[in-house]
């Protein structure tokens, strides 16, 4: 068995190469070789038996991915992406990393005649938006209201088609809004939301830019690393009439977040959060829906987090 | 009020054209140009003081069309496209004309900055597909089970992220399955549609491929230009949070259609129709949604044909 992986030098890349790692086996077969692949070469670790390769490639360079697919990986995952931010901030930095470049791996997979290599790229909940529904569900339309989404949900449409074509073997996960994430806080509008816990479990100050009764949907990234890894192993037509779907997150507002800083850390820490209300934040924040029913995802057997207790606890843990 | 149309040698383009001519203004401005663009030179017509402006012009060709955009048209009537049956045969030649080019259309508006300029883009009911309800409405998810539909998809939200960003103000029309269209069946899976009314009101065979009790979502060429027309006068702000909605087609069987036939032109005309059920076309027909609710689009004033007789007598008014 042979992984691949883009963006490998990031967060959920390097979380994922490390559960692979400790997994040994994907499907019941036997990791033999992990190749990461990201704009800087991502960091070697030991991973005993399997050979890893790690490659600084340009994925928006046409072809760049060539010498990889040449060596016909069992499964790709394709997490390389510019954030919602910089999407926002530059459409044609967006259209050409999220976008011409999935589709450039995508043919690449095509030329290679890799039909039975399995596809798994990480899509968000930010492909939704618009006036939505109270809660969503897998029929509801995606609208998005930024060029991120937008390339996302076009990503999605590509990978559904060249699988139902048989070019590929793709499957797409919306990925809720990550928590904890680790490192500091930055220019993301979902900042915050790893930032009001991370910070003040470390003995820190935090902002909070919006109100307290702000719900999200979340997943941590332990169950989004999961999921990646469950989506690659399940069949492609377990996926039905449509490759991409959205993650079982757990719904949670701002109150029950610092509620649960509080039970876990106590008052001191919930007092270092400020809060100052950020009218660029507030309502991007606010477009973004935050109570779905999976019912796909559930059936297929992807995991929500039991309760947002846990994924504070599981950030203490892993920090200790 | 400069009006391009690309697609304008197309029957939809042609009707338009007329429609337009036979106007004379949109939102009460006189149209003083039209410029038709096709792949062969639109045929001329007499536009009294319109000045009609055809060209020949290969829309695949990156900067084919500055020389029109450098005139800054008010309106871009874009239809151009492959067809269903065309997109699915040759995936590169689908990519290339019915999406490629239409964002290079979209880079070719910025490029000129035409903010101002309305963009209306011609989908289909074809970008649904999948697991779907029994009646579609507004928030019912895009998941298209064609490569054109898929093209057609990815179109609409590129369209709708230039719009959001303020690049172009553009409305895309779903368009339902247009019955009567004129000429001869062809090797599209909707050609029956047309066929089995057409052929026997000309005194000729059809063949019906589906069953009695296959469901359409069907539009006159006439509403279907009118909505056109509409779309280009509707305030972009209007069409809301997303750009892309589905037009107010009626729902009618394959059984009524023939009813209609009977009562307009005797039970004859109907004896015409044979039944030769074809296994490639009748899957593909059943996959296509026939039941929505289109309330946006109903607000916003687009109509829908009366009854399926108007359908049937505007068609036999024309032909005389």
């Amino acid at each position: 068995m042979h992984i691949a992986i883009t963006g490998a030098a990031g967060f959920l890349g390097q979380r994922l190469v490390k559960h692979l790692v400790d997994l040994g086996e994907l499907e019941g077969r036997a990791i033999l070789r992990l190749t990461l692949i990201d704009q800087v070469e991502p960091p070697a670790l030991d991973a005993g038996e399997i050979e890893v390769v790690s490659r600084a490639l340009d994925i928006t360079t046409s072809g760049e991915l060539d010498g990889v697919l040449a060596e016909r990986p069992d499964v790709i995952f394709h997490l390389a992406a510019v954030v919602s931010s910089a999407a926002e901030a530059d459409l044609d930095l967006g259209m050409k990393v999220n976008f011409d470049a999935t589709r450039s791996l995508l043919e690449g997979c095509r030329r290679h005649g890799l039909a039975e290599t399995r596809l798994v790229m990480a899509s968000s909940v930010a492909a939704y938006g618009g006036e939505l529904p109270d809660v969503l569900d897998d029929m509801t339309a995606v609208q998005p209201q930024t060029s991120y989404g937008t390339q996302k949900a076009m990503c999605e449409l590509l990978i559904n088609d060249y699988s139902r074509r048989g070019l590929i073997d793709g499957r797409v996960l919306r990925l809720p809004t990550i928590v904890i994430r680790p490192g500091r806080p930055n220019a993301a509008a979902s900042s915050f939301a790893s930032s009001i816990l991370r910070e003040p479990l470390n003995g820190e100050e935090a902002i909070c830019p919006v109100p307290l009764d702000q719900e999200l949907f979340v997943m941590s990234p332990t169950r989004v690393v999961e999921a990646l890894i469950l989506a690659a192993e399940l069949p492609g037509e377990a996926m039905g009439a449509f490759r991409a779907l959205m993650l079982p997150g757990i719904t949670v507002s701002v109150a029950q977040m610092l509620d649960t800083l509080r039970d876990v850390a106590g008052e001191e820490a919930v007092s270092r959060v400020r809060h100052e209300p950020d009218e660029r934040i507030r309502p991007l924040v606010a477009s973004w829906p935050a109570r779905f029913e999976t019912g796909r995802a559930d059936r297929l057997g992807f995991q929500r987090d039991a309760n947002f207790r846990e994924i504070v606890e599981a950030y203490l843990a892993e920090r200790a």
